[in-house]
């Protein structure tokens, strides 16, 4: 069938030029510099050359042009996505990443940052650099920020945790997922390098959203007035013990800054009885937020003030049941929002328990969702979602109990 | 931050009205013809209507505008994605095309037909319908070809499997595993829903490529005289007697048909010695290939010779042992491409074995893949990749022992 075309492709005779241009560019940059690390002084990185990957000397075959990737120019919201992460999870954060580009920034070209308590590697940077469809931007934690505070009896917070492990309570048994909880509860928002931000999209290794988003979902948020928005909200844990005091705190909290507390706010969602923390939590795995309400001076009142009894050390207090309290506490219900379209799993399997999928039929066929709603956590019993569509007075979608 | 917005968006209505007049088209169509099958003769489906999910009385926001996706109107081959399906895996197949669509085919828009071997039911064909970008496409096996021959021995073929089955000889115990490797080696490609296609591109349920395809394959096929494009070659079984006299069989048919063996093939790939089949078998759950080959009379002459022989299920020929025999024996070895800037697994779990990953880390880059190439097999013991390129006389990539 005709003879092997060994012709180079003509493109790449382009993107060679391009890569002798960069390349004497970066040559001349070392020269005068010395080695030195290539990212401004944000750790912003961006810098997809679109390199051609094929050696000269194994070019034997014609390759077809190239897919040109859509770059979006239109209006924006000051806004990111965000993810803890850590150098040796380089290519499950890739993985992770890549799911949430091609669901939804593909579109938009949003920011990413990544957020270490330790320096991340120029292989992570350069990696992810040439990942995501925005920028890249890498920061980390500020000392002090991710460790147990010095007032922690760490005998007594190691104590606890032996003591939890031996009951099987999840995820109990390390250190550093506490530090982490603590974090995620009220330092990351004061960051520096979301100081440019309104909104973020705060996702975490391992996650996936399960459906395209085709619409710009920082935008949704400002225009209709949304400061949270989820999409699974469940029992943080069937242990009492693991966020024992956290009610005793809030309901002091309370007392000392009654005029903090929302008017309109949701927190029946969080407390049946008023006396006690049921523990619905949000997912902060898969949350929209507005920096503004979670670097809000009642917020953070809010944060200090419980942080001071160590409930992240002493007992089990995670993201989730802070945040959930929070925001019922803080916000406005309104200003809640629960993104029945997104779905969302952690985990690689696709069948755990953390699970979650569109129950109506047409918004999984628009959305192309690729989850199976028969296993979706969401109108189940450990779920608190249909808690807040009856908190928050809001009408069930019609399919809610299709399966 | 201004008042909450309960105008339902604007397009939403013109959504509504296409809707409306879709009902009252379908109405119509029923009232006349009863309930029929809205497919057309050839099993054809696709009408994404692009629906709007928004249920009136639950319409409370704002949604901004929605993307508009992507629509290929430039020159295509004749070519067409390939899955073979069953009813309860509706969720897993949705699933693994979602990958394919995003890495690949929404830049191209090509067909998919879905095949399995009892009918395939409406919510099935309903969904993929609206999932992939192209047509869909679904087709029934004809009778007779998903099913032991009469000339099996159904009891002895029982017998082999339990003995496989004892010595843990994997997927050996499933009779309708050995259907369908037989179905996937001879006659798949001769279904009539591929009459109008030259090329096709085979997947199956939980495959993934791990990268962006930026170019058209189909095209790559073409332009370069290639008819067997693979990802992952490698030891189909550590267990001899899976295929146990199928180098047997392929001797007598070269002594049968000389002139069929191409001049300048492959069959060092397969054989060292020239008197054994090494089990390097060709990957086909990810395979493209060209009908033309695939229908040849010398390949469609080689199924039935060794076809006769039954070794599917007295012994446990796989369509990988079978294709790649086939195809190092017919094919010029310069027909032949190792597509090594897909990267691709198998299962959910991207750890498993089954596990290919560029080595070039621009390839890796340039395409987005999401894969670690430290757990790549490409270049691993298991792997038959080096001997192909050992043998096909082709320049290693300078990578290949970077990991």
């Amino acid at each position: 069938m005709g003879k092997k075309i060994l012709v180079p492709q003509q493109s790449n005779g382009n993107y060679k030029f391009i890569g002798g241009v960069i390349f004497a560019i970066v040559t001349i940059y070392f020269l005068f510099n010395g080695y030195v690390d290539l990212l401004n002084e944000s750790g912003e990185y961006s810098s997809y050359f679109g390199e051609s990957f094929y050696d000269e000397d194994v070019a034997e075959y014609e390759y077809p042009d190239r897919v040109k990737h859509h770059v979006y120019n239109g209006p924006k919201e000051k806004a990111c996505l965000v993810m803890m992460v850590q150098n040796p999870d380089l290519y499950d954060v890739v993985r992770t990443v890549k799911v949430m580009e091609d669901r939804f920034n593909l579109h938009y070209n949003y920011d990413w940052v990544f957020i270490n308590n330790k320096p991340l590697s120029d292989e992570f940077k350069y990696v992810l650099g040439e990942i995501v469809s925005g920028k890249a931007k890498f920061a980390t934690v500020p000392e002090g920020q991710f460790a147990e505070p010095e007032s922690v009896d760490k005998a007594k917070a190691l104590k606890v945790r032996e003591q939890m492990m031996e009951i099987n309570i999840p995820t109990s048994g390390l250190a550093n997922y506490r530090n982490l909880w603590r974090y995620k509860s009220g330092f990351l928002y004061n960051h520096r390098i979301f100081d440019d931000y309104d909104y973020f999209w705060i996702t975490e290794v391992d996650m996936k959203i399960a459906c395209d988003v085709n619409y710009d979902v920082f935008k949704f948020m400002r225009e209709n007035n949304k400061r949270l928005g989820f999409v699974k909200s469940y029992k943080t844990s069937i242990f009492p013990q693991t966020v024992k005091t956290i009610w005793k705190h809030t309901k002091d909290f309370m007392s000392f800054a009654p005029n903090f507390v929302s008017e309109n706010n949701l927190l029946k969602f969080v407390s049946e009885d008023g006396n006690s923390y049921n523990q619905c939590g949000i997912e902060t795995g898969n949350m929209v937020g507005a920096f503004e309400f979670f670097r809000s001076k009642e917020y953070q009142a809010y944060f200090q003030f419980v942080d001071e009894h160590n409930g992240w050390y002493y007992e089990r207090w995670t993201d989730d049941d802070f945040v959930s309290i929070a925001a019922s506490m803080l916000l406005d219900k309104d200003e809640f929002h629960f993104f029945d379209d997104f779905g969302y799993n952690h985990q690689l399997d696709e069948h755990a328990f953390e699970f979650v999928c569109p129950q109506e039929r047409g918004i999984r066929l628009e959305n192309k969702c690729s989850c199976n709603p028969y296993f979706s956590l969401t109108w189940k019993s450990q779920s608190c979602v249909p808690r807040f569509y009856e908190v928050s007075g809001k009408k069930k979608p019609s399919a809610w109990d299709s399966y």
